[in-house]
This record gives C-alpha cells, sequence and structure tokens, in this order.
C-alpha cells in the first residue's frame, strides 16, 4: 500500500497547528579550516534552544548517494515518494511552475532551450553560448507574438538560454516526443506525436518551432529553440485529502509557491525578506493547521559557494525564529529539501539535519542543531517522506492503525 | 519478493534456541518532573546487565508515526509485514481472537455492539450506554440460544458492550456487508452479500439480527445490536513453514494466544503471574525451539495511565529475568509491540527499545535498557519486522543468500 493510502486512512482533523520551517539547502560540508560546517559556524542560540527541547535525526529526501532537485525534495518533505511522484511531473510544468505562470489544467509546458545552428541546420550550441537573461526576454518577447489556429502560446523567459512555452487550447496532448537532441553535430528533432490523439499537438509544436527559427535567423547565436519536456499539471492528491490538513505556504520564491500549490496548499502573501515571511505567518496563524514556510536564502549562497553568506543567512533566519516559536505551534519541524554544501556550489547527496518539538516528541540528548550533533539524535536516519506522518503524530493527528 | 519468501528459502532447523520477550507496552514518555520514562524510571539491573552483554536499537512497529494495534504490532514482531498481513485479519477474526473463541476454517466471525434504537427503530446509542461487562454476559446467554437451520451459532461476550458472532455451517461466506451504521440517528443497515455466493450468509446474519432485536426488546437501552467486520481465519504462513522453527507461545491473556496461534505458535499452559509466565517456559524449555512470552501488565498500567505501576510491573519483570537468562537460550530478543506512554493513556507511535543478546550479537557500548540509550545502540532504528530475521540469523538459523 502506498504510504499516502495509509494515512489518509488513519488521519483525522484536529485544531493542533503544525509549521513546517524548510530552510532551503541547510545541509553542508565542514570548512578546511575550522572543521566546521555552515550550520555548524553559525550561532544559533533559538534553533539550539529548541533542538535541545525537541528530537533530532538526520533525513534522505531520495535516497543515500542520491543528489535531489527542489521538486523531489520538497515532495519527500510533503509525505509524497519522491520518485514515484517526480515522474509524474514533466519537465515543462516544474519549469512553468518555477516562473509562476498560472497552469490551467488542460494546458501543454514544455520547457525551451535557446540554441545556435549553424547554416546545414545542425546544432552547434544547445545552450547558444548561455545567453543573458536580458537576451532571453527580450527574444521571448518575439516569440510571444507568434500566432497558431487553434491554440494560444505563452512564452516566458526562465533564465540565460532556458525558457517556456505553454500551449492552451482544446484537446491538446502531451504525448509527444522533445525536438532536443541531447547533442550537438545533429539537426534538432521534429516533435512526434506518441500516440493519433497527439497529432495535432505535434504539429503545432513544429509550426511553433519553424516560426521562432525564421524568427531568430538574425540572432546569431541565439537563431534556433528546442523543446522537451511536454506536460500537463499532475492531478497530485492534495495534502487536504491525504492529511485532512488546511495548509498554507509562505515562499517568496515562484518555484516552491508551484510545488506547494500541486498539493493543495493555499498560497500566502509574502514580502521577499525572512521577516517578511515570518510576519505572513503571524497574520495567518489562526486560519490554518498546517504551514509550509519555505526560506531560500541559504540555498543560493551555498549555490553561489559563498560559505559566509550562507552562515549569515542561517543565522538571520535563527534571529526571526521566536517570531515563530511565540506562537507555540503544535508541532514544530526544521529542516530542508536538501543540502547544499558551498564548498560543492550546488546541491549535494548529504543528508539533511532534521528536528521535530511537539510536547510528546521524547526529546533526546541533542542540544544543538549542526549535521554532526544529529547523527546522535533520537530520530536516527530517516527518509524525508517519514517527516509528514511524524509530525501529524506528534499533532495527535493520527488515529491508531489496526486493532 | 516478501520477506516472508527469501527467510522460508534461507532458514535451517538447528538445536539452538530463541526467546522472544515481549513486554507489552515497553516504550514511553519522560515524566515531567523526572525527565525520565517508566523504563527509565524502574530500577533494572538484570535488563541492564542483559543490554550491556547485548546490541540494543529502536525498531517501528508499522513505521514512524505509525500507531499500531496489539494486531499490527504483534505481526511485525513475527516478521509479517504489518500492513499486508493485518489487513488479511477481520474485525470479527480479531475478536473472536481476542476472547479464545477455538475458530474453526470455515467459522464466520462478526463483531457485535449492543446498541440502543428508539421507537422509530432508529440508532441513538452504538454502544448501549457502554453496559456493563456482566450485563453483556447475561444477554450474550439469551442470544446464544437463538437457532438459525442450517447453522450453529456462538455468541459470546467481551468487554462492556463488545461481543462476538459465530456462525458456523456449511458454504457460509464472509463476503457480506455491516450491519452497523456507525452512526447515530439512521436505523441498523441489512446485511447485504457481496457476491451471489453469500446470499445465504446475509439471510442468516440478518434472521439473527431480527430475532436478536425481539429478545432484547425489553433490555433497553441494550435493545439492539449491531454487527461488523464478518469475517473468516485468515490463512496465514505459519512459523513452522518460514522459520522452519518450532515455536510456542505463553501468553496470559486471550488476544495474544489468538495472534499466536494465527502464525502456527503452539499455546502453552500458564498461569495470569509474570511469575507463572516465566514457569511455563521453563517446564517446556526441551520441546521447542522457539518461545513467545507476552507479559501485558506493563500495556495495562500505561493505558490506565499509571506511570508509577508501569514502572513497578517492569521491575517485577525484571526480577524475574534470571528465570529467562538462566536457562541460557541462544538468542534472547526483549522489545514490545508499541509503546504505550503513562502520559498518553494508550498506544503511541514512538519507536520502542529493543535488546537482543546472542553470543555472536556483536555487542554495542549501551549499558542500560531504556528509550534514551537504545538511540546509540548497534541495531539502529530498525523497522520491526527485521527483529525475527536477526533473532534467527543469531541462532545460526539462516543460510547464506546467493553463491
Amino acid at each position: 500500500m502506498d504510504n499516502l493510502e495509509l494515512i489518509k486512512q488513519i488521519s483525522i482533523t484536529s485544531p493542533s497547528k503544525i509549521v513546517l520551517l524548510v530552510i532551503d539547502g541547510l545541509g553542508g560540508l565542514p570548512h578546511p579550516k575550522t572543521g566546521k560546517t555552515e550550520l555548524e559556524m553559525a550561532n544559533t542560540p533559538n534553533l539550539d534552544k529548541l533542538a535541545a527541547k525537541g528530537i533530532c535525526g538526520l533525513i534522505d529526501p531520495v535516497g543515500p548517494g542520491i543528489t535531489p532537485g527542489s521538486t523531489p525534495g520538497h515532495l519527500a518533505l510533503f509525505g509524497y515518494d519522491p520518485i514515484e511522484y517526480n515522474r509524474k511531473i514533466g519537465r515543462g510544468v516544474v519549469e512553468a511552475l518555477g516562473i509562476d505562470f498560472d497552469l490551467k489544467p488542460a494546458d501543454i509546458a514544455a520547457r525551451g532551450n535557446f540554441c545556435t545552428i549553424d547554416k546545414a541546420g545542425l546544432v552547434t550550441d544547445r545552450r547558444a553560448g548561455r545567453i543573458s537573461t536580458e537576451k532571453c526576454t527580450e527574444l521571448c518577447k518575439l516569440l510571444n507574438e507568434i500566432k497558431i489556429e487553434g491554440v494560444k502560446l505563452f512564452v516566458r523567459p526562465v533564465r540565460e538560454h532556458r525558457f517556456a512555452v505553454v500551449f492552451r487550447g482544446e484537446e491538446l496532448s502531451p504525448e509527444v516526443s522533445d525536438s532536443d537532441p541531447q547533442q550537438t553535430g545533429v539537426a534538432p528533432k521534429a516533435v512526434k506525436a506518441l500516440n493519433p490523439q497527439a497529432d495535432m499537438t505535434a504539429n503545432i509544436a513544429n509550426e511553433f518551432i519553424a516560426q521562432a527559427r525564421a524568427i531568430l535567423a538574425k540572432h546569431h547565436p541565439a537563431n534556433m529553440v528546442l523543446l522537451r519536456g511536454f506536460s500537463r499539471k499532475p492531478n497530485l492528491p492534495t495534502m487536504g485529502e491525504v492529511y485532512k490538513l488546511k495548509p498554507a505556504a509562505i515562499a517568496a520564491y515562484p518555484m516552491y509557491r508551484g510545488l506547494a500549490k500541486l498539493v493543495g496548499m493555499q498560497l500566502l502573501k509574502t514580502g521577499p525578506a525572512i521577516t517578511g515571511e515570518f510576519d505572513a505567518l503571524k497574520q495567518n496563524y489562526a486560519d490554518y493547521d498546517f504551514f509550509f514556510l519555505h526560506i531560500k536564502g541559504a540555498d543560493s549562497a551555498g549555490e553561489d559557494g559563498d560559505f559566509d553568506r550562507k552562515v549569515k543567512t542561517i543565522e538571520e533566519i535563527d534571529k526571526a525564529l521566536p517570531a515563530l516559536t511565540g506562537l507555540e505551534p503544535d508541532v514544530i519541524v526544521v529542516t530542508s529539501d536538501h543540502s547544499t554544501p558551498a564548498l560543492l556550489k550546488g546541491h549535494s547527496w548529504h543528508p539533511v539535519p532534521v528536528l521535530l518539538y511537539s510536547k510528546w516528541c521524547r526529546a533526546d540528548r541533542v542540544g544543538e542543531f549542526s549535521e554532526t550533533a544529529c547523527i546522535l539524535g533520537g530520530l536516527g536516519r530517516l527518509s524525508a517522506t517519514q517527516v509528514m506522518p511524524l509530525a501529524m503524530a506528534n499533532a495527535l493527528k493520527l488515529a491508531k492503525f489496526g486493532a
């Protein structure tokens, strides 16, 4: 039985409240000079106090050794099998979510690359020399003017050479192949219908590509487009259905708002600053029983390889924490969707510290929130998908299983 | 592959002996005044000595966050997937097992409630004001006199408003619906056949209900019955088949005797006292190679919210332990089917301490049997279904897997 099915059978509604604080990219690696990770270098008296009262451990978002993208990382935290459900979310949809595009249920989204082709029409650079985001935005405006009968088109810039294209119309199908050949020295592929019902969509996609090629002819190196990951918004079970929660999301970045929306959370208005997110929590605290509070800064600093900025971001979050703990939620979980060690300048496979506090958590002896201290925590090493069942249990929102 | 299938392939018979001591409801939560759990408060020199010689850890009976009933809790300890196999054991069978009723393979058992109906026949109380067990016993005697052609009936009291009814006859089927509407303000439902082969059983059940209603008319508030969970004894693989063991159960409470019987254990005679159970172990020690020794008291004390009584029960068990260790079994496992913290007055989701001793256990540094100490144990945090394979391996009863 799917884990969500079991939880659905035993979850109950109650007035207790859960706050899931996700410090994106939290986990790190020790700096060679100090032997301490970003989290261990940071001065975090409030997190440490919470760790002392709570129970700690380490979670694997997908599995030991697997470096997760943001999508599987968050799916797991929400309790959804990250491999099974990630497969249901196409690349086009991820891209559209990432720019906060309001996808309708029948829309078909694709991920686009600006690329370079030579005179023979062969791809010489799949990323068009990584043109600037400004250039990308300018070119997307041109492509957004393309007209194709029977379909409405939306072409939106993402970053550098990346864009998203959304096809809105009747009887479109995501069952079409990529035009991106995933290699240079060959021509872009024609988009093909993977079943007869998708013929029209394939024709529309090829027509879009042909018009784009004509428009871009004078814009070398971005003189062609490659499309992949045609997909439709998946129909995931919502957190309302599974957990019987009334869930809300506080996230400044579009990608995470999109992921929260996919699992049925209400998106709350928030400013981009950390304190703004905590303010949003306070303002909406009475109206929901589950809050996903996502903070991006530590991940961005990690991606930039900026150890010190990541340390500072963590300290900033720690300083803001009393605004959360002061609300006295029944259950507080602090964790992350993956590690982003500044030394690796990117996401990594390292397990992520997790801290759970509730009146019923059976506190362990961990008195500090850090990668090293969490090794000895009472939660041990868990799959990230087990965080939500634990939070629900600690909120006394799960009935007994079996007689 | 089902875990049992793998074990079945590699299990071997040998003279070594395993004792699985289940201290029902063992796990607890720290008392606010002392910061110590029931097990941590208890003076347990013998368990601590065994922990020092053995290897410890924490087990999740069903999964992190899931509070198990006794059935899934024990299935997991016996090595059976608690979700998969719990589904095969109907509510009626659980109830019949719980009162030590000798279910035959073709019998159909149902769980019964005495309930209250008003003059219009609508249910006003699904539990008849929780009548006393004495009253229930008296009414069951009346219902036990009901005669229906072609079937033999057994009506047996359980506790308060609860009873079990067993239908014995030819060609009966468990594929019938409940009469219990699971709500008040509506009439009890007619029992319906879920397939044509079950027509006769549905008719018999409805005839039983009609006669019961006539008999109970003058016994307000217990003036009607509700039946649910019609089921037949499931055909589980036995521990003899899977582990090639000759297993015996020592349990004073009917429910646990019933569960042990379902997996093919021989039930041994025992008195209700803790020392009586250890005596039964000694008397039968030569005749079996696996003993499931179940002690109920700690769970009952936890359910009653009686922290001190739970502490005392654990101390009593510790005092009796030398009777077990003196037999020098090759493998001793001490654990539980779930936690029952006195502070929660019921089963809980918290992982359960486990201690395994054998000559080959690779002892860790844990020198005390407690929730907190077990966090640092060499077994780590395991699924309860992994206890039996570990016990079998330590008894040198599992051959190498693969070449």
